[in-house]
């Protein structure tokens, strides 16, 4: 047991005894089956390594060309039996091929980036027709909210939306050409949101589950945060799309829908955080604060 | 050498070829003695533990109470031997007694929560007389800015500054009553900024080097990232106060101004960034994105 200056700074079991409005817990313990959506094995995947898996949602609507050369990248096996080649403190970690001479089989090498895409919010068939704005400010982009269960953000003069550099976050790394990324090197956001990224490169998608496994590698000491011997390199096992992968084996998961109004409600009581401990309200959530919840299946 | 694809998504060295403005970098080059300040080694503690030193800096204009207690406590030697007791993975890692038993020797059990101060910006002798302003819109607060090189935010209504949550930044972990901490467990911010946080809870101070030992701790599997087992706390050889600690043995850093034109220019360069790689120019920035470099005496 932790007493008063142990436990700290995150809501306490009396809190709710005080709270006027549902605590996050409140909403997820009474959260319906419609609040929650099954992520699709045909656009998950699994980054295993020694010390676990990583889960990751791919995003095809918002990157169909280079969510399409990652899983064909991931089914011919060209992830497996590589590396994380870089670990930037409070910035990314990324994996793919030390040496880039690995053999691609069916995928392209090179790949249009699909920094952002055009609205179509009028077509119900488009995922992005979801989203639901956030009504705080964002001083990266006129509008902030989610799409799909992803941060997402969107112009209205230009008519784009794209996903945005959030904690969790997937992109495919890519050199001074806009087409030189192809997914064979991806990496995820293990910092401060770099919200100078967004629009500037593809994000994919995003981990769902396990981002402590790559939060807490050891950081590379090479520039970048390169690793600059092999040895400090944490092998990845293999990377598979979860539809290929035995039922059995496979780690089900579901995310908080938010497009909901349990998740206008979780937003509201992350802004306002209620209870005994909080003296101040914010009274605001930046984007990459709002939690998305995850839970698994059982 | 890595090529195009392993490169990736950061300065490269011939981006600052097409560059019309000064990179960062080219800024930090051409820096005089005059943009940097010599940490003070009677404010600056030694956090040691088996991987290498963490230097935090304390910040007695914004929390003099804490700091004092926090001082008292390091000089009766109450942190040597304790351990990290906590990491919450996008959070904070924490340290202290994880059975809080512990004797206080001179130290205070309780000290005020001083979660924001008086602006007092007409006292020249107030290092908060030096806050720099960014123009930049933020949600959470009034003005953002810097002020004596920590990220810092004013409300000129009620006339109060206080440090922000952003990654670094030190507080002063407590229960629900606010003057309930005492700095016998500290916290530093190691994911996306909390800055609801803001306002709550005492900051006092910021890691000035070797943040990624924090960051990349294992996280703990406990509630709210707390350590379950003993034998999973990485332990503290000790924390001193640099002052304390004899010449030879200590690191001697430099941390860049924030009231200077250089870090004007800094800023600049990191709002909307140049060279090659960027396609699009965020034209902001978020606080807690700022940069804010640390050199090394010779």
């Amino acid at each position: 047991m932790l007493s008063t200056s142990g436990v700290v700074f995150a809501q306490t079991k009396n809190a709710s005894a005080k709270a006027s409005k549902p605590s996050m817990s409140d909403i997820l313990k009474a959260s319906q089956a419609s609040d929650w959506r099954l992520l699709n094995p045909e656009n998950t995947l699994y980054l295993d390594m020694e010390k676990g898996r990583v889960v990751i949602e791919l995003a095809p609507e918002f990157a169909p060309k280079n969510v399409a050369n990652i899983k064909a990248l991931v089914k011919e096996g060209y992830f497996d039996g590589l590396a994380m080649i870089r670990s930037h403190d409070n910035y990314v970690a990324q994996w793919g091929d030390p040496g880039e001479k690995r053999e691609f089989k069916n995928a392209a090498k090179e790949v249009e980036g699909e920094f952002t895409v055009k609205l179509n919010k009028h077509d119900k068939q488009d995922k992005q027709a979801t989203f639901t704005q956030l009504p705080d400010v964002d001083g990266y982009a006129p509008q902030v909210g989610h799409a799909n269960s992803f941060a997402a953000a969107r112009d209205p003069k230009t008519q784009t939306t794209w996903l945005t550099h959030c904690y969790g976050a997937i992109g495919v790394a890519r050199g001074n050409e806009t087409n030189s990324g192809n997914g064979s090197s991806l990496y995820a956001v293990t910092g401060h949101a770099p919200r100078n990224l967004d629009r500037n490169i593809t994000v994919v998608g995003r981990v769902r589950q396990g981002i402590e496994l790559l939060s807490s590698l050891p950081r590379g000491t090479g520039a970048l945060g390169f690793y600059e011997k092999a040895e400090e390199r944490t092998p990845i096992k293999s990377v598979r799309l979860a539809s290929d992968v035995p039922e059995g084996e496979r780690t089900k998961l579901e995310v908080f829908r938010t497009d909901t109004a349990n998740f206008k409600a979780l937003v509201e009581a992350q802004r306002n955080r209620e209870g005994e401990w909080y003296k101040f309200a914010a009274n605001h959530i930046e984007l990459c604060n709002v939690p998305i919840p995850v839970r698994v299946v059982k």
